[in-house]
């Protein structure tokens, strides 16, 4: 844990506001033992996977209906304290950090699958269910949810941050893949966005106005997703390249053809000497893509072979391929393993993660400049990539104690934000802008797209209590 | 063309505002011929597709760039009066009627394609570059734009709209297929939302509150959408069905399979009857699906024969194939040809078009009692479907000189609609509220709902300038 003087560096705006006793008295008459002010409670709710540290909320309600989550707005509404809505914490950006005080509402507790509508291909869940609970939940009717962020992150967590992960080359975003929301706005009130119909015209995209809105217009109460067929066939492969750029190219001349691939990760030389010097894999020690393939046998064994044929072209060798559900899994460790790895591999250390997406034909440019960069200042780091999208995850490795270390992987940070956007790029494609990308947001959209957000987030939320000192000031 | 009493029959609320001489005379000042009030220019932007009459818009602006709608804007803005944007006109709900007076910006002459990134498959256009002229531009690249309203529609139109059609079943609607906008906002600025990546996490979403918010939020003034490899194969398909029910149950089949299908249409037997009359074509007077698959060779292979033999197993006959462009195009004529044939079967008709669209679950019970009340009604109709989404469109052929016809349309289309939202669909799929779905609107999404559209509304419109009267009363 960072002191909080380390936080105040990074997060411009603290801005506590009083949380009355009157309030705390209200929240512990309504709901009794489910609204707790328990030190080591208040402190799990205000913190998360970032590096943050900022005060915990004065109290956790643990909700358990979605009346529970309007009265509770209702009440922090009453007093003007700020309300910041917890799934399971696996939040990367500082989503969940109390900066302006406040209660913290956990949704974990409403984790119901609500209706599996296996002929239409939707589940309609309760926020606090994980995906990992949807798929096992779905497992019977041949259907499953793709979306796979890493965390067994909760359904209303991944609606809020707009979440992704590695099949969003074939499956899409949460942007995608939410079809309604039950949503308690900052007044209170419950509101729907959107029908199980599968497309619709009907007036503003509220449904797309709240997924990756990140806690600060409403808080999500129900969630209605889409299912996809278990494919029929699963086939993954490992190729090894010559270079970071041979890897990049023959992804995009994947995605060129239009060959349906399901997942094709990247990860670079260094963090494959990463995972074999943990994992004992023996793997060689180039850039690797992680591919896998969806669909019938025959389909499967085609894509296959169109990827193969390109990736040989650009010096793609080491093909290793596998269809049971074992061999995948072990050919996939280096991808699965390579965040403890890395970590392992500097003992003591704390991952930063970044987070830029760019359009595919930059890729290789962002990739090397930065790669080169990063390599000069000596910081550790693990670099793993979903590429299929644009998108990759610098980690620098640091020494906590280190601020200067701090400083250093800030500043490469800034390098490559400011390098993806000037290659028409984002500052996160998938982790959400929370407190750490609000100058980010900025540079990326410019001031008056930022204005139209704060000018919505005024109008919805008068009161400023939806997760406030998020995404941007105000 | 209806008389205006009929008009204000429908629209509860004309609220005409004054359009002072003085911004005609700004508006003249600043674009010279570009500016017009010639009662035949002003009547042209003051209708659409859809069968109502509203004084026409008191000029029309011919923009040829961002600054030109900007300035137009602005100046509107300084007299309060509303601005309608203009594409083609090919609006069916009524979105380019001046109905609270206003001038109209035409941006048909905005029509450059500003980029193509093959690599990325994207493209940047000006808002009135039409589908069809994406297509011809794009051509060399391999790629393709795959959104078909049927209409050669604007993509600055499509995108207000969320407009979607007969292949979004495997390429999604607008709503999925914007990257990023520029916008004019009600205040003259210009702001950008989104960026070419793919995927983004970074604050909310306006791209998406855009696309299908009709002009009432902004003017669109480049639009950066997805393309797609053409496919290397493409094969269509014709079979016959004994009722709607089997061909429905047939896509359902289809689609909870995963058959990556790019197009599945419905046409009923009344329908294809009139085609026949039309075309003199032959085919089998029963229900019909129309299909096509997009991928390699084999792909196409493997999945037209999955469907034969799901169809098959539902009744489905009367099967033919085909895969040259030529041969494909004979064998959808009667898709092609359905609106025309229809209208010619009631000479002076007009046609009033339904757009429900619900979960394919709910498509049989939804379809078969809106065809049992059409048919008892006595109204001649046509219906076609975009099935493996849920969409479906009756046509009912008026006689616009019977107002009773047309109160019978209507209490038919109210049923329809009051059908379709209790089996958890939508008022529109693809057409956009407009004014005629303002009711449903609220019937669907609820009153809060529709309160928080008013509050952006209002928030980014102070002056309510922009397409006013639309989607929600305000």
């Amino acid at each position: 844990m960072n002191a909080p003087t380390d936080f105040a560096h990074l997060v411009p705006e603290i801005n506590q506001r009083d949380v009355p006793q009157a309030l705390i008295d209200a929240l512990k008459a309504r709901f009794g033992a489910n609204c707790s002010t328990a030190m080591a409670v208040r402190e799990q709710h205000g913190r998360d996977e970032s590096s943050f540290a900022a005060p915990p909320p004065s109290a956790v309600v643990f909700a358990e209906s979605t009346q529970d989550v309007s009265d509770a707005i209702k009440l922090a509404g009453d007093y003007e304290v700020p309300v910041i809505a917890f799934g399971v914490g696996s939040s990367l950006e500082g989503h969940l950090l109390a900066v302006q005080g406040g209660i913290s509402i956990d949704v974990s507790r409403m984790n119901k699958v609500l209706s599996i509508n296996a002929e239409d291909l939707t589940v309609t869940v309760q926020p606090g269910v994980t995906r990992k609970q949807v798929n096992e939940a779905v497992k019977s009717t041949g259907l499953f949810f793709p979306i796979d962020p890493g965390a067994d992150a909760s359904i209303g967590g991944m609606s809020a941050t707009r979440a992704s992960g590695t099949n969003a080359v074939r499956y899409g975003t949460m942007r995608e893949n939410v079809l309604a929301l039950e949503v308690v706005t900052a007044s209170g009130e419950i509101i729907r966005t959107g029908t199980r119909a599968r497309k619709s015209s009907a007036g503003y995209d509220l449904t797309r106005l709240f997924v990756g809105s990140e806690g600060t217009l409403g808080v999500i109460t129900e969630v209605t997703i889409k299912l996809y067929p278990l494919p029929e066939a699963i086939s993954a492969a490992i190729c090894s390249f010559p270079s970071i750029e041979a890897a990049v190219r023959t992804t995009i001349q994947v995605i060129q053809l239009g060959v349906p691939i399901a997942r094709v990760e990247l990860i670079d030389d260094n963090t494959v000497r990463m995972v074999n010097a943990h994992s004992k894999l023996g793997l060689r020690e180039e850039p690797m893509l992680l591919m896998e393939f969806h669909g019938s046998p025959a389909s499967v064994k085609e894509q296959a072979e169109t990827v193969q044929e390109i990736a040989t072209e650009f010096g793609g060798n080491a093909f290793e391929w596998a269809s049971t559900p074992e061999e995948r899994t072990r050919l996939w460790a280096a991808r699965h393993n390579a965040y403890f790895a890395a970590i392992q591999s500097r003992p003591g250390c704390r991952a930063i993660s970044t987070d830029t997406c760019v359009p595919i034909s930059r890729l290789a440019d962002c990739l090397l400049d930065s790669v080169k960069e990063a390599d000069e200042s000596g910081i550790p780091y693990f670099l793993v990539g979903h590429v299929g999208d644009g998108n990759f995850h610098f980690g620098y490795l640091l020494n906590p104690d280190d601020p200067k270390e701090r400083e250093v992987a800030e500043k490469l940070n800034h390098q490559l934000v400011a390098r993806a956007l000037s290659l028409e790029g984002t500052c996160t494609g998938e982790h959400g802008v929370g407190l750490h990308k609000m100058g980010f947001l900025v540079a990326e959209t410019g001031a008056g797209a930022v204005d139209v957000m704060r000018t919505i987030k005024r109008a919805l939320d008068p009161k400023n209590i939806m997760n406030p000192g998020k995404i941007f000031s105000i």
